[in-house]
């Protein structure tokens, strides 16, 4: 077992990442969480056997135990899940010591995250991540969060983990186009902060699309100490630091939210959106075609999108990009690579070049 | 001008206590986030008037705003009304600087000050409080958070503010009954922390009941200062020291839930609370009758109420404080005093004893 630890003082907390160890987690939550006797799993209908198994090895550790599900998919990551979520937890009369454990995605772990964030002003949190995505990316770093309908995560809290189990196992059942999805945040590990890490990834992408458990576990743990050395240094996003893990977001959670929640998995979506953030940072004279093309060539042996959908409005998509957390005062800013394993948070780009941009990724 | 600051490391914050002073805050919310420049001003129904002044007072230095207005009462705090900010929030498209400003009383502060919070993982916070409760208590320390059908806040997070605005001259149109309730937080203070102020607030019924100012902004900067020193050493309700401050609130909470939010206003609830929790120290041998007694004629003469109803059934109210935030794993577990300006967490108290209590003080 490799563990990644995330240093943040008093909510520090350990990643454990492993393969094949399905009696792991129950001694894993006992050492986060010592004094917690009593636990809720939550997931959702796609991953009810992974909830009754993580379930059946904490009550083998003592814990008090109950599951509740949520129907899969993103329409679940809203405020009436949430209030579910609260509803549930007062039936069980939980106190501040019950443990939740979110068991699942990331949109599992952002709502249930998000509960463990404010039931009680806060409830320990054990994170087991199933899907790629969410093991490099949603169950790192304390976003937790809920969508509004005029935005993604729009409600939410920054809130710690206890911690985060994760067992590549998982991944023998997930669908492929969701592994494909979860390489995308992979890839943009490397072209933000690593560029032997983008290497890896050109020169195995045969073993990667295998699920080799080997190359799955280094990719996974380097994605996550490339996240946490990020969120140690800036745990609320507020030194600009943190926003590197932006890189394509801005573009990506415009075609999420007008594409609508569900058309594309969040990796096709941020696939497509560094593709235009590198596109952007041509068009600004900060990188040459080199590193566009590499990660469109990178990008497309994953089988992921690099190209938006014609028939988003460009007018609807900038609409969307301006109300970003990113934005200040309605100026956009983006994340821009320098060089492949460096980028910039570049402020107060012309409206004009993003239409530029956005109109050549529809093509 | 009296500042009380309040040391928190980065989210370190200052709270003004002034008397007459409408066009202060704009400066203040000026001083305190200097990146702001939208705002939207948050309040009830009964301080309409309020909450346009200090809207115009913002707009004259520089902010634009909006205001969004919950009916009055303690039935407005709740995860639909938090909708309806989130909405409002959604409109205006607001960006990570922009101001919410809480004008009211604890139901403004602690719904406006959760919307705050959870809003984009977390916009800049001003209070301005407007009664006495919300000035020495909930709009200092950075608990937020609305009710649950089973409980009171909760759903919370610990946010704190930018800063807080205190001006006594929102207390001149404040009912009777609620200045009152009020008093009862003061008194809290007196018998927790500072006997000092307990002799000053035996000494001064009169001025106090009558709304001298100098009186009147002794005792508010007093128990800021009080409150700060305490939520400086336990932000989060960790270390057990913060928890001083729910003296009297186990049973306060149970009143409230059990005679449904609003029956009682918050520090009339509190008042009944402080007078079971010196009954139980005292049948705990941990005090004469002495402190119960100065305490009960200190309530007495500012006309709060010093018994529970005797229509809440024991069976019922017990049931509630299994569920409360202080309960670890079911056990009853009370903050008590040893004496007259100081008190004790008391871990497993027999349920027998507050049984007993409960029974004497619903005669």
């Amino acid at each position: 077992m490799h563990t990644v630890r995330v240093n943040l003082g008093p909510r520090a907390y350990d990643i454990a990442v492993t393969s094949n160890d399905p009696s792991g987690v129950g001694p894993f939550a006992c050492r986060c969480v010592p004094k917690s006797t009593a636990a809720i799993v939550i997931g959702d209908t796609n991953v009810e056997s992974h909830v009754q198994r993580v379930r059946e090895q904490l009550a083998a550790n003592g814990f008090r135990t109950d599951t509740s599900l949520v129907p899969a998919g993103e329409s679940s990551k809203n405020l009436f899940s949430a209030a579910f979520l609260f509803d549930k937890l007062a039936d069980m009369t939980a106190d501040r010591q019950t443990l939740v454990v979110a068991v699942g995605g990331g949109v599992v772990g952002d709502l249930a995250g998000f509960v463990a964030a404010t039931y009680n002003r806060g409830l320990p949190l054990l994170m087991v991540p199933t899907t790629l995505l969410a093991m490099v990316d949603s169950s790192v770093g304390g976003k937790t969060g809920v969508n509004h309908p005029k935005g993604k995560n729009l409600i939410g809290a920054f809130y710690q983990p206890a911690g985060v189990w994760i067992d590549t196992a998982f991944l023998t059942t997930l669908p492929d186009r969701e592994y494909r999805s979860g390489l995308a945040e992979v890839v943009k590990y490397g072209v933000i902060l690593d560029h032997e890490l983008f290497a890896f990834l050109e020169a195995n992408v045969a073993p990667i699309l295998a699920r080799d458990p080997t190359a799955v576990r280094h990719i996974v743990a380097r994605s996550c100490r490339l996240k946490a050395d990020v969120v140690e240094q800036d745990e609320r996003e507020e030194t600009g630091l943190r926003a590197v893990l932006n890189y394509g977001h801005t573009f990506a959670h415009a075609f999420e939210t007008v594409g609508g929640y569900g058309a594309w998995l969040h990796g096709e979506a941020v696939a497509a959106g560094m593709v235009c953030a590198a596109k952007l940072a041509e068009r600004l004279g900060r990188v040459g075609p080199e590193l566009g093309d590499r990660q469109a060539k990178l990008l497309e042996a994953f089988g992921l999108p690099t190209t938006a959908k014609p028939e988003w409005g460009v007018d609807t998509l900038l609409d969307v990009m301006r109300r970003d957390k990113k934005a200040e005062a309605g100026k956009l800013r983006f994340v821009l690579p320098s060089r492949l394993g460096h980028v910039e948070l570049v402020g107060d780009v012309p409206e004009r070049v993003v239409r530029e941009v956005l109109a050549e990724c529809q093509r």
